[in-house]
């Protein structure tokens, strides 16, 4: 059996370094694939913890994609070089776009901190707001943005990589600048709007189909694609989390061609409601080949233009060369009205807030589920990963009378054959609720 | 050691009041570069604040530069090399691009009033703060700015024709998204910047060459243009105003086409310092084939990014279908202060006041001018429509050697060569000065 040393005394918790040595086991082939992990009891006898302790480390790789487990068997070492899956391609079908997925609660906007944020920023950096800022954006930002970044999200870069725009729309348009008239490949489902943004540019634009651990790898190879947009994390709106052998992979696919590269959109990391963060694929990689993108118009509010994207390296001097005569799209004002928010710890306590609203929104909601009868025999999913989950249906209904009842019972809801741009030819009986 | 009074009474908190006598003692050089800071603990003490407090007063200074830490040793001053005034002496014998006609004096910003404005918008407008505004922009703004056109610029629009955007390069590239893979014209010379803009995008750009009362139409006319891109009130960098029969021309070449459009490029109609504004192209147009620009950056601060355009309303529809999913890049928190500014009264002032500064430092160049040799039978043109004007020298140096020597006397200048794609074989002879 497994045996590891923990060390009550480090300020980890206790899951995360049963996490990481089973982790490290796994990529290093010490434990095999297919391989079954030692039951949750056993091992927490055998650690000296307690059974929930095991249960959040097993949990925490599962959804990234470790192990996986076996109804009444247990716990097994996931291939983490995977296999192509058969391919499963939808189609047409008539339906209505996002509705609820794009607007943060304005009731939890910080207004009297951000206030004073202006207030202060105004009254100190007079001078500092009249400079123009090259064109990746202030420093002071960026340099707020990279502490950030490596205090919780664990991703460590120069200030000198991170790039301020308004929005991510206007950062896509910098990165097609940047890379030209590349081939995107997007995912399907996904955000609709992403892959019409590409396409009215001019892009061409190729959709990869969703498996339940991140994109067809296969069908990405027999692409021309390029350029690929992913939501590794948490996908939106599966909620699929990309494994970790698919995040080599895709890694490896980037790295053969050298006009490759992968953006990963990190939308919504803020907003895992429960469980260790999801290492971010940007972490991963040491080709150069990733560029990460976040936005704080998600976190704060979508009045709030500001977003950023990480370059690679060779990337960023590209940049430097071709896009440096362009003005930043975010006025000094609020530039420098973010960084001290998010220097003076503003921005944590908020997404704090955050988390704990949604979390008893969450709680509100499957009490309102389990409550309600055209809820028996359903399955909810991706209920931790951010702020919607997914529930499965036994129906017979179309998914839009499907959506129809559900509405009409009060729920938000969204039906997911909406975000496919073939739509399924058969009824999903999947709908997505927004906390 | 030093010392520093601290008010508790202020609502500035206690790290920001020692932050800014920090710094003020740095800029001022009463700390000097290399000297050593207290320790956070000494200082703490001697202050009677937390250390966290000195901690944070430090981490600002460093994150903005002042200081940095050396490990185990503790905190220095920065060596705070002060912006040179004169920054405008090169330093190879090398042009530089465009470097004052973008910036217009900070020293003139209405800070205490735009400072105002935002305390206002904080105050009173909290709940449209949070509110997404469509993808043209704030209606409140719209309305300021049309009203602002009809009284002050003879443009009578719907608040609905205007787009808002975070600076005219991204509504440029609106305009592209727009318009597709249109063939664009720009003017030779003219702003290199747009042709940069315009090329980098992937966009066919042809220019036409200048003439003294517009643009060369026989040479329109020959080309493949389809979108025109023009300063017709007052040409960057010649000074020239389109004369109205060209401006019928030109409307009339427009007319002639379904793809064809003009953009007006109405970068600085504010600064005219004496006489009538020019009516702007836009005004004459019943064709609906202008697309009218103009921005805050240059009015206001090059560090706020609102620029904004006006459609004919056979483009808005055009963009109502394509674009209105895009989100606006300008946040709302600015465009509602913006519009409080231009509403009661502080923007037409401001403007005002900026005209009034400029020709009291024209006069002043111009006196400088008549006392130096250099410019004895130099002939001055266009000193009354903008920001800067033409002097023609009799000389037989080259255009680089006379700016060197005229640089040398102590003036702010350039190169009309500079503003040629395709540099002029034969001296100009002449030179631009800023205001």
């Amino acid at each position: 059996m497994l045996s590891y040393e923990l060390d009550q005394s480090r300020t980890e918790p206790l899951y995360l370094q049963i996490y990481q040595y089973i982790r490290k086991d796994i990529e290093s082939g010490r434990i095999q694939a297919g391989e079954k992990l030692p039951s949750k009891r056993a091992f927490s006898v055998q650690l000296g913890v307690s059974i929930s302790t095991v249960e959040n480390a097993y949990h925490q790789l599962e959804t990234e994609g470790y192990i996986h487990a076996v109804q009444k068997k247990g716990w097994f070492a996931e291939n983490i070089i995977p296999t192509p899956k058969e391919e499963n391609l939808p189609e047409k079908q008539e339906f209505f776009q996002e509705k609820f997925s794009e607007e943060p609660e304005q009731v939890l906007f910080p207004f009297s901190v951000w206030a004073k944020m202006m207030r202060e920023t105004l009254a100190c950096d007079q001078s500092k707001l009249l400079t123009k800022v090259p064109c990746e954006g202030a420093y002071a930002l960026r340099f707020a943005i990279a502490e950030h970044l490596k205090n919780f999200r664990n991703i460590h870069v120069q200030p000198e990589q991170i790039i301020i725009g308004a929005g991510t729309e206007y950062l896509y348009m910098l990165i097609h600048l940047l890379l030209g008239n590349a081939v995107f490949g997007v995912e399907e489902p996904g955000y609709v709007k992403i892959q019409d943004i590409y396409q009215l540019s001019g892009l061409q634009c190729v959709r990869i189909p969703m498996e339940h651990d991140g994109i067809d790898l296969q069908a990405l190879q027999n692409s021309k694609i390029e350029i690929m947009h992913i939501t590794p994390s948490h996908h939106f709106p599966t909620g699929a989390v990309t494994s970790v052998g698919k995040r080599y992979a895709l890694l490896g696919w980037a790295s053969e061609k050298h006009s490759r590269y992968i953006i990963e959109d990190d939308y919504d990391s803020e907003f895992r409601l429960s469980g260790k963060p999801i290492p971010s694929l940007f972490s991963l990689d040491v080709t150069d080949k990733v560029i990460y993108m976040n936005t704080f118009s998600k976190s704060l509010t979508p009045t709030i233009r500001i977003s950023y994207m990480i370059l690679p390296l060779p990337l960023l001097n590209q940049f430097h060369e071709k896009l440096s005569h362009y003005s930043c799209t975010v006025s000094n004002f609020e530039q420098y009205a973010l960084s001290r928010f998010i220097t003076e710890g503003y921005f944590e306590k908020h997404i704090h807030r955050m988390r704990k609203y949604y979390k008893s929104r969450r709680d509100e909601l499957f009490q309102k589920m389990k409550q309600n009868p055209l809820f028996r025999n359903a399955e909810i999913s991706g209920e931790n990963a951010g702020l919607h989950c997914l529930v499965k249906f036994q129906t017979s209904l179309s998914d839009e009378a499907l959506l129809n009842e559900i509405r009409k019972a009060g729920f938000r809801s969204s039906a997911l054959c909406e975000y496919y741009q073939e739509k399924p030819a058969e009824p999903l009986s999947i709908l997505l609720f927004f906390y």
